[in-house]
């Protein structure tokens, strides 16, 4: 409550806060059961079953689209946050091609992984009856679907891909922590990619209506508290070995880099990924300690992302943090 | 601005109001293509070339799926309606089944029609590779899935099903007024079926700020703006002679009647489709000039829906009240 007070530790959890957010949030539906998978997949990872390495598996969660904010109980009504979930999606594919398992905590609805050519609505657009009981898939989509189902199945099957949904901030943050709870085994071998567009406002379970906001009575004021910055707690207790990536997205380039470099420093991140609105896809900006690295997309090749170089470089500096953990 | 006005008309529509509105919206994108597919639609069906019954042939407008209202220009945040679209896809179905020719103005992603048995994700879920060339559909969602093909393509191939995508609340209510005035010429053959979830509140484009919205102050306080009501223009300029059903859905079933007819009476609704949160796929109740009438749905078939009892009676009602503007 005191503003003014310059002895504050920058890097200090507000704890008040966050024991009020997820004391605030309707409890998790399914909860036990994400555990129970959350607890096979890190087991198999754990032991060198899967890479015949004889180490650790690295193991990224990556998290993607955004999350929804309520303004009614029974809800009708909620503020959300634009993704399309492309980038979480085109990541994941590079993590896997890379050799990490990857634990998918997405936006219900958004862009799935081996997806990302295909038209919006897959089914009505890429395929046809020929006749009673054979399904064809149209020759220009071709391509597209095959690599969708073969990719996907492949990663799923082989469990290499475990996929969470939520819808709600309550619900991504509390399923984030159980998977970060589950990583703390891995040690640096975790990483977190933290692409979701989680809200930064929203209103507290308890003060919420319990029915429909009327409109008949004039302009609607509406009043939302910050959502408490859970990084903190996430290096801090949740899975405090593992490497550490988080967004900035700004619209206004003037603020970006100023922003992400502040998230670096007070939530102890190893790497801020800042990127402009409009410019998202061609180019994003790493910040880290020892220096910010422009990536770009390969502009030659007319299918290459940005995912693809910013993978190849968040790898290679995870593979130096595990290196130096070792000692 | 005179709120004691006693004489004020409550069937008055505040042009001043909607100018605002749509003075304050984006220029719609694509308008000029969207005008022209609603008039070749609706060319065909004002000849009797595709019915062949010598008369005009029934069209409906069936509005589907919540809209949104960004919170920013360059939009980052937006508040969102809850809708899955599912009555409008069920009910387009009905509408077709009883030879109406349907425009389906519908909030991307949401249902789609004869898609309503698909898993959430039909690609991942119903497909796989069997060999390097070949995919199959599973046997479980086979029926689903051919229904889903089969139908839709007939339905728009046909040329009974012109499809038009919106997003925001600008959006909706731009097209729908391109919609309406196209369906002028119909006359009493015209009907519209409101069931999208749209908003009631927004932030006058010009009022919104250009950048998103700054997290490190403290608590986020907004004020939004009624939408004004357009159903009164609907009624009145946009389409007049058109026969109108409205929606009107609450979490509180002490008021929802009480609203329900307070919109039949305001906006001169043909008649107001009252559904409940919780109840909405059990029943609905009809609110019309001369009585309500509860729709259930057969309880004894475990597909059926009330979609399909609901639309069998607003055919009835529709074809009386064609009857009627003839003498």
């Amino acid at each position: 409550m005191d503003a003014t007070n310059n002895s504050e530790d920058i890097y200090e959890t507000p704890y008040a806060e966050i024991d009020s957010f997820f004391d605030s949030a309707p409890p998790l539906r399914d909860g036990t059961n994400i555990s129970s998978k959350l607890k096979d997949f890190i087991e198999m990872h754990s032991s060198s079953s899967v890479s015949g390495s004889g180490g650790v598996n690295r193991v990224v969660c990556v998290t993607s689209g955004g999350t929804t904010v309520p303004l009614e109980r029974r809800c009708v009504r909620y503020i959300d946050n634009f993704s399309s979930g492309y980038r979480g999606a085109a990541s994941t594919e590079y993590f896997l091609k890379a050799g990490y398992s990857v634990i998918f905590l997405y936006r219900r609805g958004t862009c799935q992984p081996f997806c990302r050519s295909l038209p919006d609505d897959p089914l009505l657009e890429c395929f046809e009856f020929t006749d009673e009981s054979n399904i064809q898939v149209h020759q220009s989509h071709f391509e597209a679907v095959k690599r969708a189902l073969t990719g996907h199945d492949a990663a799923v099957a082989g469990g290499f891909l475990l996929k969470l949904p939520f819808t709600t901030i309550f619900e991504y943050l509390q399923i984030l922590q159980l998977i970060a709870i589950s990583m703390r085994s891995l040690g640096p071998s975790a990483m977190f990619y933290l692409a979701a567009a989680a809200s930064d406002f929203y209103v507290p379970w308890k003060s919420m209506t319990e029915h429909k906001i009327q409109s008949r009575s004039g302009p609607l004021d509406m009043r939302l508290v910050q959502v408490p910055k859970m990084l903190s707690l996430l290096r801090k207790e949740w899975s405090p070995m593992a490497f550490c990536v988080s967004f900035k997205l700004e619209t206004d380039k003037e603020i970006l880099l100023e922003k992400a470099d502040m998230a670096l420093r007070k939530y102890k991140m190893h790497a801020v990924v800042a990127n402009e609105l409009l410019t998202r896809k061609e180019e994003v900006v790493v910040v880290t300690s020892t220096g910010n690295i422009t990536v770009h997309r390969d502009k030659t090749q007319p299918d290459a992302d940005v995912e693809c170089p910013l993978i190849h470089l968040l790898v290679e500096r995870h593979s130096a943090y595990i290196k130096d953990s070792d000692f």
